[in-house]
């Protein structure tokens, strides 16, 4: 476990995750876990293995048991999907208070619209330079603009209010927050916003977080990439499906094999698992007996 | 789709859950998430395919835009449980305010402890008569000295403040509630609270609360359990697991079949699982690649 | 009380505050209080009475079984502060997904920064046209960009995403939103954006919200106002002067006058302010004997 | 400031609040609200100073990046009105995983019901031993119960399992919980459990961490004290007849006196409170001009 206090992640051009502190880490998640289940703990050896229960099993209140407090920079068009996770705290700079700094976010490529995601982007653009350079100039214009209005200095009457000059501030604009969220909540964070759907420009920050809490809380990261990040859900009739499937590879066998080969579906999991967790591979062999 | 207003659903001895008011429904979620993803939901031809799609993405929040009031009557001890799911609005009636009912939870069977489950119920116990009446005794007990204590009419010295007299008061005693929720956080808890892990005595109110929401939305409760409800997340060691023993399986056949036993596991997944959405069926093609 | 269902308040150039659907009024209000404090509420002879009591005495989760669901549109950085309030549910229209809107905020004036305050507006700007002017033309060169980059047909590769095209849109774009929110957090909503240091644009639908909840819950708008909107907090030590001014007042009258004179602060009080609650009375009497 | 990890404060007979952990303190909240404030904070010359003046104008994000996680142990009435405060994070021990203690709460004195406080407590009842005793002698019947109920060793089919068994346990018994939270949602969960009309109990506990805060965070504290947890909010009606009353103690005056007496309120308030903050001294010179 690594004290993450201070560690400053860049991402994109002008955007960092800086982590201001950290309250808690494994110990702590499987000390609240002990609190409430008590005896119900006993049965499990070691720390790593409790936190893969509560995990599993969706025990989410020992995770948020730890809490971290980070200093962000993110274009705006980011921070407006950021702060949609309602479940924690957030300081950002005020535009009312505060002239904004001329700083804006530009893609290393620009991409055209997907074919099939209508939310997403698909093949990088013909005629990168060109696109490049007509966008600098877009925000030439508006920067220009809002500097201008802000300090026109000697005529106080034309210093434009700085919660009005910031009309003109494109969404690629950088701001800064504080931003401080418990363990579990930064965990649905991470995994909704770097999921390949998310835009590659907040999925970055994702991934900043991640490689903080692998650091931060190890066994918890482990338990949270085995069953949730890298766990995949599949719906009542996709499992329906597959043990039909599953059933009908079954049944081709016995007529034609012989010997080891007559290894049922369940015997096969037995046997040819021993990495998985007993109870993990339980769940399998009754999926398909 | 029906208007559930009003609907009484007796649960336990003494307990119920009654519909007070709902606003929206199958409609108000497609409408929401029209305005949210606009031509996003043009390529989805019906409503159910639109719910199908935003259950399976977990894109709550137009699920959020339908909420349910309702008065509940449980036993304490369930009511504690109920409580801890923090997004949803309270009025529990006060046992400073009122003089609560004398209404106490008797189970009709009573169970041993689970000799594998830390957390449940295992085999009914013998004796059951032995208990029921000593369990009787004692809840005559609590309740003639509470009786007692408020209401030593005549001597105003010697009727109890009611927020004290209630410590004698068991865990088993009924208490009243509104309680409002969205139906996003409705699902989440009936989904937790309907496990097989869940205390039998709260499973009955979840069963009693999906049954309305069967009826209130009932395309958004297709979904939900054709997409969570009923729904397997495997972890990423399962599904390896999963994928090589459908490989080894795979692995057999040609050697020994011929003519059609040759499918594939995804030539069967195509042709067998018709009724399977394209895309869930693309899913566990991919998965089975 | 009226059915505000539907009603549309225009606000600024292009945008609004729709009602979609309500659950609740004042009598539900009353009637979810009545659970919770029983016999308590036998005292409180009207309904007005008992919604007073609670909003006085910030008994809140009545007032929470009221919501509101409405359809807005505003301009960006309006949003931007609006989604700060976190207990609401949100449908926002996405960029990803869509091609936004060619509508942008104008304001009727523009304004100097205020020299006392930080955050606000100060004078009216001389030139206004030529500010005008300057701002449509940064407005067109945005929307420009925009327009080009999502639409250029025939050639496909050359059809910028959504999701990158907007980078360059100003944050007077107008965005649009389902948002649904309880009585309680909406009138806390209120408070907070009516409040004069609050920016004006965002004032104007703050202003409209309180509009529609006038009709909506007529008794508890009145409460609201009576015991929080227009009521006045003050400082401990503010109060302690308030107490030693009036003290000093009070100790200057019995030298100089006579009869009728002689009333002292509470006597005053207690004759002259028939209007207000009793309670409300006895409050200010014991903070002056 | 003080490190206040590790403190542990007993309350009642078996209760106590003991801090595991806290993250930020008063330099932390001047920190994150310079960086949403910016240049706004620059006025403010002293960290005593710009926390007042969040704390006045309700800024209170900033006082959300301070967390402190506790030990608590309570009755399990405490603990009911206790989760009612619903921005906390929860650990609570299990009574279905855990045999709970045979740990209750006495009262040291019992009271008789108030007789205008519909929810509170009045005068000390007569009899205290007999009601002291009778009590102890339920509780000895619960508890008596519970514990032949789960410890019925030698014969499993009749060791109840514990989520049944603790049917009988009277609200009154001792729970145990990790409870974390904010400072901002601290502050307000303290005023109101602190309040007088709160039920002596928890008022204990709110007391406790009253003490706490003072010593983790003082200036923060001192802000609260002096504009939350001490201030007084006038209804708009009391403000109303709190003006007319002083301009009629103002009227009486000129009438009769001379020279330092003609002292209107206003400029007694400038010249005799000296010790209040400009600001706040304005305020009411303001209200009464």
């Amino acid at each position: 476990m690594t004290d993450i206090t201070g560690q400053n992640i860049p991402v994109h051009d002008h955007g960092f995750v800086r982590v201001i502190d950290t309250m808690g880490d494994d110990a702590a998640i499987v000390q609240a876990a002990r609190v409430s289940y008590g005896d119900g703990t006993k049965g499990v050896s070691s720390d790593q293995g409790l936190l893969n229960y509560l995990m599993k099993h969706r025990h989410t209140s020992p995770f948020e048991m730890c809490e971290i407090k980070t200093h962000l920079k993110m274009p705006i068009f980011v921070a407006r999907q950021w702060i949609r996770h309602r479940t924690a705290n957030v300081n950002e700079i005020s535009g009312r208070y505060s002239v904004l700094a001329n700083e804006f976010y530009m893609p290393d490529t620009w991409y055209s619209q997907s074919a099939d995601n209508k939310q997403g982007s698909g093949e990088a653009m013909g005629g990168q330079e060109n696109v490049k350079n007509s966008y600098l100039s877009c925000m030439e214009t508006a920067f220009g603009w809002y500097d201008l209005a802000v300090s026109s200095a000697g005529d106080p009457q034309n210093n434009m209010a700085r919660e009005q000059a910031r009309f003109v501030l494109p969404l690629s604009t950088y701001t800064e927050m504080y931003w401080k969220i418990d363990l579990h909540n930064l965990f649905h964070f991470i995994k909704l916003r770097s999921h390949p759907h998310a835009q590659a420009e907040i999925r970055a920050y994702a991934d900043a977080l991640a490689t903080l809490v692998m650091q931060w809380c190890p066994m918890a990261y482990a338990a949270w990439v085995e069953y949730q990040q890298d766990a995949v859900t599949l719906s009542k009739s996709q499992i329906e499906t597959l043990k039909a499937a599953v059933k009908y590879l079954e049944l081709l066998q016995p007529a034609y094999a012989s010997g080891d080969d007559l290894d049922s579906m369940a015997t096969y999991l037995r046997s040819k698992a021993p990495g998985l967790p007993r109870r993990d591979r339980k769940e399998l062999e009754e999926l398909f007996a």
